[in-house]
């Protein structure tokens, strides 16, 4: 059987992807992947994903140079959820985040409302030129 | 403005969320919440999920006893996924899964197939019984 068979892909023929970063544990960004994606994913050993608002592969890092080395691919129990190994490329410390943080994840929730707790390690202006 | 609302909820009315092992940076699952889950879980400090086949709120736990203790509750860049820190309680070591594996991510790729690559560590028929 392929393995891309094995996938659960959803009725719009995607799959949910959370990326781990392998150093740090860091859970860097959320994402998602039609078969074409994994598949590239998988040969070229970086991640691309499928941009949902732009219809078409994202070769991550394709404009940003914050490329996604891929150390592992794995799948949920459920055959329905990727989760990626990946070393962040582009930028020391790394990141991963569109708006120039390390992870997407930096809202924290407190006292009843979110909170923007990691720095901006590099202006999106000078990423996106 | 209610931190709830801040969230962009999808069609359903459902988030995606991660659980992150706070001790080990494992990512353990993958669930989704409703606004009620998210509300009960922030007040409760524990992890209560929507559970999509059941179309009802997941106490995780409230079968197995592998409740989940939430730690932190992030949001993305994009406010439509979220990330717990969690710890996971009721065996040792910590089981998330319902296959009675630590993490439900254990089927890895390797040469064009999967392979569960971590072990059982409870019989699933003795969790739930």
């Amino acid at each position: 059987m392929d393995w891309l068979d094995e996938i659960k892909w959803d009725a719009q023929g995607l799959v949910p992807v959370i990326a781990q970063e392998a150093s740090s544990g860091d859970v860097l960004m959320f994402a998602w992947m039609d078969r074409e994606a994994l598949r590239e994913t998988a040969a070229l050993g970086r991640a691309v994903y499928f941009s949902r608002s732009r219809a078409r592969l994202w070769f991550k890092g394709e404009e940003s140079g914050h490329v996604q080395q891929v150390h592992e691919i794995r799948m949920d129990c459920d055959n329905d959820v990727l989760l990626l190994k990946v070393t962040q490329h582009g930028h020391d410390p790394s990141i991963a985040c569109h708006t120039g943080r390390h992870s997407c994840f930096f809202h924290l929730y407190k006292d009843g409302a979110w909170h923007a707790v990691e720095p901006v390690l590099k202006d999106p202006s000078a990423i996106y030129t």
